[in-house]
């Protein structure tokens, strides 16, 4: 090594301002173009590129060292900051360039296996397995940089407001209620194992017990569940609880805290209160429980005007409890031909939709193949609901309600997608509040709590749990943002008689919930106070604050649909030997 | 319930100032005395203590409730607030109380089964099974908000020094050349394994490679090891990795990060730049490689004036390439009888040594069962080099260096903990330097990384790789404060033919290197930069800080020594069905 270089600048900070100063640079040679007799080198750091002139007449040895220079090489160089003959407008540094007096190879490249660039388009799993190349890709760098941004907005806005950060563990206890846990086997205590938490939960609790008051972690939590594009075995979540608080006092700190982050991240104003509509109004107006708001299309019911219609396909549907709704595409009409709609009714179908009714209101009036099995009547009454006008498309399903809501709600969003009317640049947020407290699992044949089971009924719906549990609302909220559940929470029970009561409606015997429960059950004897809290889904949140659509742009290291990891080839073998020392044998068939 | 009563103020936070305001507190009832027709309650919250009186006659209802109230109910209260007739100037809140007019009892409470108050002295083990009791506790809260607060203070001076805060796989592939891992069965992929990470080493290096440039993390790592008071199978470490930089470019960041967290959490200034000694030094002192400064009874040598000896314990050793050395509890001598010395000698037995040689200098002069063997000369001599005057008491141990080194370091600290001359509230930090690459493993008949094997040789000793393995000097540094090892970390290799060499040292074949460390050697053919970090351990760091012995203290709910949880059962059994499902079988016999 020739004389050692100490960095004085990174290069996308440089300006006008440096120009006549003589500064040392150290990045990645984006690339390089010989013109000229000079040779001009694309400089790359975190920070952005800057052009580096090497000319013979400046340093004879720079310039030969600089004829070596390759794509990624990494290279520190000196040299004087001078205004640019041709100006570049494309890049922040492009009014200026540095004249190399001195160059330092410090380390070579191969040719990279992908390019550095935000358009390359490669195959997932190359980009995965070479992720650290992958992530030098500045969209991929802004990606991690604002995910940084957002947890220090997050920090500082909760310490300000007394929450106070605390660690609750890793190797942890099975979750009697949750979804598939990992389990990591005990090498002193044999046969037994650690659970990996899928939340912080009952710690969570434990801490509003100890008196903390204000709690909060950004946490690693983990579920062993078949993956899809916003799921990941390990997912990282803002979790939160507070004591001497009902759901307004949450939700009221964490739209604030929203309203920073949005702030802080984009420089965007989120108009609080959010709006909160409930569960069974989200499910009424938008079919779902995570409803985007950002159009229309909303939902509206038709049961009473078909309910005595010839057309048994409404009518029957109606007399059997269930219901006929539609969405209107208004203004789409002529966006969707037969052949479109007919795709549209195969979409739907996979919510369970045994079908797609259409009327489209056009110049020369209304075409819908079912116009013929209704009166005039009953035709005009659909109209006037949907509020149909001229251009309109309107889609109807019946069946039983949830069949109803879960078609017609991911239609919604699906005509949306079709229509590329949805603006990642729009952010509408709202609170979904009183989810039911149950959920009736046909199959095991009992109650599983909705939200979990340690979520307090609504005071006035207490009575309901011994006469019917299905109509118990809970004191559960959902935060959502452009269809996205960002989080949620609620506020917990804190009574060991109610807390018994629930369990006893879930199909606990005491005995069951004791042994699953029995130290949050002990714990409520010694003076818990009343607390709720949220969990917030810091990978779906900074997903879309950076505009992707996929959570794996926005994690380091994230793993495959497959739950392996490129890069290192995880999970892997483990020797005899460990196994040996953790009591367990591997039974593969 | 009556009226819903809404906190307006924390119990801690009330002062003269609110004299004549209504206010409304919740909390735990800590003690409650009647008095006089009137009814006292100390409320209890994370802030402090509030007196609370009930009056008849300010409301009948409220003191009829509070007659009620034991110790760790949960209550509301709203009253005006009043100066003291009597002040109880050992709390901060001594001056004022407050008269309730109304009280909302939000939860009773049983005798809990350990006290709350600091002083409460039952067994760990209890106190973990009732750690949300024991949580309550003032100090164990403070301990908790310290740790919060440190690392509050950790993550803002390294998001101002451009260090971006990324996360890394906690499920992980297992480390070769670590300690052991805890494993993580995969049941997407029967008979592979993920190892929970001992520390995100390659992750923050393939983040270097990326181009990140400076990367922290804040994050909880785990070893499967046999648990001492300071360990605990999972730990959290301040993890931090920079790129283009060399050991004095850590060193500098770091020390002014620890500066930053004394001030911000003990107001304490901490002398910039602090000591460095290299590993020889900190040996040949201290008998140690993290040092406690504290205090003196530096390790002086006395093989030289011993080596021709007719006492052959000593000479014989120098003969055989060991030395003797020794200690000087100078000042001291008086506060050891012979019984005390005994006792000295049987501790530093513990640690390999065959003998523990003593030199007491008295006003009657020297009193020693070696002076005999000892002639007058060498006597002196050894005088002379231990800087022994009247009041003095000199260790001697011969032997090979390591035992030598490491009975009389052990010894330097354990007479310091006797004399109870240690000083929690004085800090003295250092870094030690220079660390050797390489320890030869006797057992396993081949050398081992000392710090790992990514750790960089100084540049001067890379030749002495293919020479004398053993006297290659590291890139590596320690930070150490009070004879604690805070942190560690080196500059790393990022060429990948000393990586490759380094690892032929190490005994792998080429295929074993690949096979182990592939990803990161292939990482290296495409644009490394030169890098380097370190990693602090949190828990210790605020064990320090908050001066206390054990890192359980500071850790909201660790693991016993068997590495179990008294609270939850964790480690608990796994169902047959989820052990089905991960393809495993238990095997105990």
């Amino acid at each position: 090594m020739t004389e050692k270089l100490k960095r004085s600048h990174m290069c996308g900070t440089l300006t006008g301002g440096n120009v006549d100063s003589t500064v040392t640079l150290m990045g990645w040679v984006q690339k390089r173009r010989d013109l000229g007799g000079l040779i001009f080198v694309d400089l790359r750091d975190r920070t952005g590129i800057m052009q580096i002139v090497f000319d013979k007449d400046i340093s004879e040895e720079a310039f030969k060292r600089a004829e070596e220079l390759g794509s990624e090489y990494v290279i520190a160089i000196r040299g004087k900051v001078y205004v640019r003959q041709s100006i570049n407008p494309n890049i922040p540094t492009g009014e200026i360039e540095v004249f190399a007096e001195c160059l330092e190879i410090l380390n070579k490249s191969e040719t990279p296996p992908i390019y550095i660039k935000d358009d390359d388009d490669v195959s997932e799993n190359l980009r995965l397995k070479y992720r650290y190349l992958d992530l030098r890709k500045p969209s991929m760098q802004k990606n991690l940089m604002i995910r940084h941004e957002t947890t220090n907005a997050v920090r500082s806005f909760l310490a300000e407001e007394g929450f106070i950060e605390m660690e609750t563990p890793v190797l942890s206890k099975t979750t009697p209620e949750g979804a598939r846990d990992y389990l990591v086997p005990s090498r002193v205590n044999p046969g037994k194992f650690y659970a990996l938490p899928q939340s912080p939960q009952l710690f969570k609790q434990l801490l509003m017990v100890s008196g903390m008051d204000r709690y909060f972690q950004i946490v690693k939590c983990f579920r062993d569940e078949d993956l899809r594009a916003d799921r990941q075995p390990e997912f990282t979540q803002i979790d939160c609880e507070m004591s001497f608080v009902d759901v307004e006092d949450v939700i009221e700190v964490n739209e604030r805290l929203l309203k920073k982050v949005f702030k802080d991240v984009l420089n965007i104003d989120l108009q609080l209160p959010l709006q909160q509509i409930t569960y069974k109004e989200a499910m009424e107006r938008f079919g779902s429980d995570k409803p985007d708001l950002r159009f229309g299309f909303e939902l509206f019911d038709v049961s009473a005007a078909v309910k005595d219609s010839q057309f048994k396909v409404f009518s029957s549907t109606v007399e059997k409890g269930g219901s006929v709704r539609g969405i209107n595409a208004s203004g789409y009409g002529d966006s969707f031909s037969r052949k479109d709609i007919t795709s549209l009714e195969e979409f739907a179908k996979t919510y369970g939709a045994k079908g797609l009714a259409w009327i489209k209101v056009t110049e020369e009036g209304v075409t819908s193949p079912i116009a013929k099995f209704l009166s005039e009547e009953e035709l005009n009454e659909i109209l006037k609901i949907g509020k149909a006008k001229k251009g309109d498309l309107l889609l109807f399903v019946a069946d039983e309600n949830n069949v109803v809501f879960d078609s017609l709600g991911h239609l919604r969003v699906e005509i949306a997608k079709r229509l590329e009317i949805l603006n990642k640049d729009e952010y509408k947020a709202l609170w979904v509040t009183e989810f039911p407290l149950l959920e009736y699992d046909q199959e095991e044949n009992r109650y599983f709590a909705k939200h979990h089971p340690f979520t307090s009924p609504m005071d006035q719906d207490i009575p309901l749990l011994d006469t019917n549990p299905e109509l118990v609302r809970a004191k559960a909220y959902d935060v959502v943002i452009n269809g996205y559940e960002i989080g949620g929470g609620s506020i917990r029970i804190h009574s060991s008689q109610l807390q018994e009561k629930v369990f006893e409606v879930l199909g606990f015997s005491k005995e069951e919930a004791w042994d699953k429960f029995g130290f949050l059950l002990d714990a409520f004897k010694y003076g818990t106070p009343p607390h709720g809290g949220i969990a917030l889904g810091l990978d779906r949140l900074v997903m879309l604050l950076v505009k992707e659509d996929n959570i794996r742009q926005v994690i380091a290291f994230p793993k495959t649909q497959n739950a392996t990891c490129p890069l290192t080839n995880a999970p892997s073998e483990a020797d005899a030997e460990q196994l040996e020392e953790l009591s367990i044998d591997i039974k593969v068939e």
